[in-house]
């Protein structure tokens, strides 16, 4: 394809992460692909520390020879101040790579936070911006806190986080990313913004199996054989915990949501988060077509679209054939 | 049938009520059915003030004949001390009867509280013993608390409540009757006795349209009569706020999983209730296999069935039969 005529219809995407291995995975899809222009890493905390993050994106950006992407750093913690009360490492390895030890990139971060770059670019690019939140919403709730026109100069917002209708990942009530900043995620969530977020019942549909891992390993390509080491602490993790020989492509499939939109369907509502209790982090979408006789937390708040359906076979083909033409 | 035989298959149920239009649906069907022994009603505040509740179940058992069945008054706040935010009088009417103004009753209740009347009945006949719960828990809450016993020696507790991976009735996380009292909800959900939960993700599938209700009046049953004029306001409330022309059944639907319990299928799991916040009063049930890293508020604790599907129609034919047989 011819790079200028392909760059008129790309998209500005800029992707929050936390790597973390489907992060790797979904950063290195971002790269194969014609539709996203890539304008910028941002790191956030949740798989791994926001300092580690910030290596790791840096490394994947030398991995793939895109030290032209400027990464941007993010907060170190939820805009109440937590930290993540459990590491992570038996899902993603200590190094958030799958104890593959990458090498200790050459590039820095550059001297903008994570929030100022996103306000940055949407005033550079109004309206033109997708962001791509695959981790706690702090740096864009700070965004929102920052700047009140961020909501409306942003193009689109799509986040991988909640659990709509179904347990959580960490709980039962919370999926990792909104517990991760409940507060930023009630924030972003309520700004106003083009808004779409996928839950993990949507990205529970969509798994690759031990065997599909294999037969990107054996593709002999680039990403394939760097991602299939990665992988395989990721793998066990699910083996031991949901008792299946597969992953979820959580990160991956929020990546395809900005690539191919027809790949999802999405309903329309307004979705608070709760703060507090056993339920803390438990996104609540009002989806009834009720009228309440008084007033409720979700009347008057901006509506975002929350995925309802996934075509996830199509999903994963996408995927792989662009991993594997790496 | 000759009542003897009857008889000795019959479960001894007690209902705790808040009549309420469905509720008064909910127990001259109860009246009607020879699977059911109705020992006692015991009153709740929920529809209307627990005060009025107890006038409307003396005066439902005198309009049925039913002068020998006890009615012990139960608490008027829920065990933190709240009353009800905002009268439903739009709901079930001034008299929560639909504003037919029903006679006042010549009977009183008897000298025992509802909760003293349940540890009462369970010792008396240990595991036989039915709770049908249709409003708010505070009276069995009550009775887990002042009786370690209670919740081995009841034999079922079979539970209007909740909204499961649905929006709430109150708001989009609540259901009415879970929201009258989520502490006492919690208390009697975990305490360990055999217990269903019907929530109105199940109620919801389960209507008697305008036509239907016709049909009834048209009947000439005694019953028929009666009801269908307490009806019609709550038919006018489902068709304002639901913009529909029918009535949800939530209270019938609930005395018919005691009258047969095949029309129902049923989860297993721990539910626990949110106490605080914009998500005060929804029902979490742990409904994932799988294993979490961190303990969390569902584990060690015991599990309740949870309703997953019902034969609408079959039941709604059943409640139709009944009444028209007054």
């Amino acid at each position: 394809m011819a790079p200028a005529s392909a760059h008129a219809f790309q998209k500005k995407v800029i992707i929050d992460t936390d790597p973390g291995i489907d992060d790797a995975m979904a950063i290195l899809l971002a790269f194969q692909s014609p539709e996203l222009d890539v304008i910028g890493l941002t790191t956030t905390f949740g798989n791994v520390s926001t300092s580690m993050a910030t290596q790791n994106a840096l490394h994947l950006c030398e991995l793939a020879g895109r030290e032209d992407i400027p990464v941007a750093q993010g907060l170190h913690k939820s805009l109440k101040g937590d930290t993540k009360e459990h590491a992570v490492d038996f899902i993603h390895g200590k190094d958030g790579l799958g104890n593959t030890n990458p090498p200790a990139p050459k590039g820095k971060p550059i001297d903008m936070t994570a929030s100022e770059f996103f306000i940055s670019k949407v005033k550079e690019f109004p309206g033109e911006v997708t962001i791509i939140a695959l981790g706690p919403l702090t740096n864009l709730g700070k965004a929102v806190e920052m700047d009140p026109s961020f909501a409306k100069l942003v193009g689109e917002i799509v986040i991988l986080g909640g659990a709509f209708a179904v347990n959580g990942n960490v709980n039962p009530a919370a999926e990792a990313n909104v517990l991760g900043d409940p507060l930023a995620a009630d924030i972003v969530l309520t700004c106003g913004a083009n808004t779409k977020i996928i839950g993990i019942n949507i990205t529970h549909q969509v798994t690759m199996t031990g065997p599909q891992i294999e037969e990107l390993r054996r593709s002999d390509s680039k990403y394939g054989r760097y991602l299939c080491d990665v992988i395989m602490c990721y793998l066990n993790y699910h083996r031991d915990y949901y008792n299946i020989d597969a992953i979820y492509l959580h990160d991956p499939a929020t990546v395809i949501a900005a690539i191919d939109p027809s790949l999802f369907t999405y309903a329309e509502g307004v979705v608070r988060v709760q703060q507090e209790g056993i339920c803390r982090g438990l996104t609540l979408f009002n989806n009834t077509r009720k009228k309440w006789a008084v007033p409720t937390a979700w009347c008057n708040k901006p509506p975002v679209k929350v995925a309802v359906t996934v075509d996830a076979d199509k999903l994963v083909v996408l995927l792989k054939e662009r991993l594997m033409a790496s």
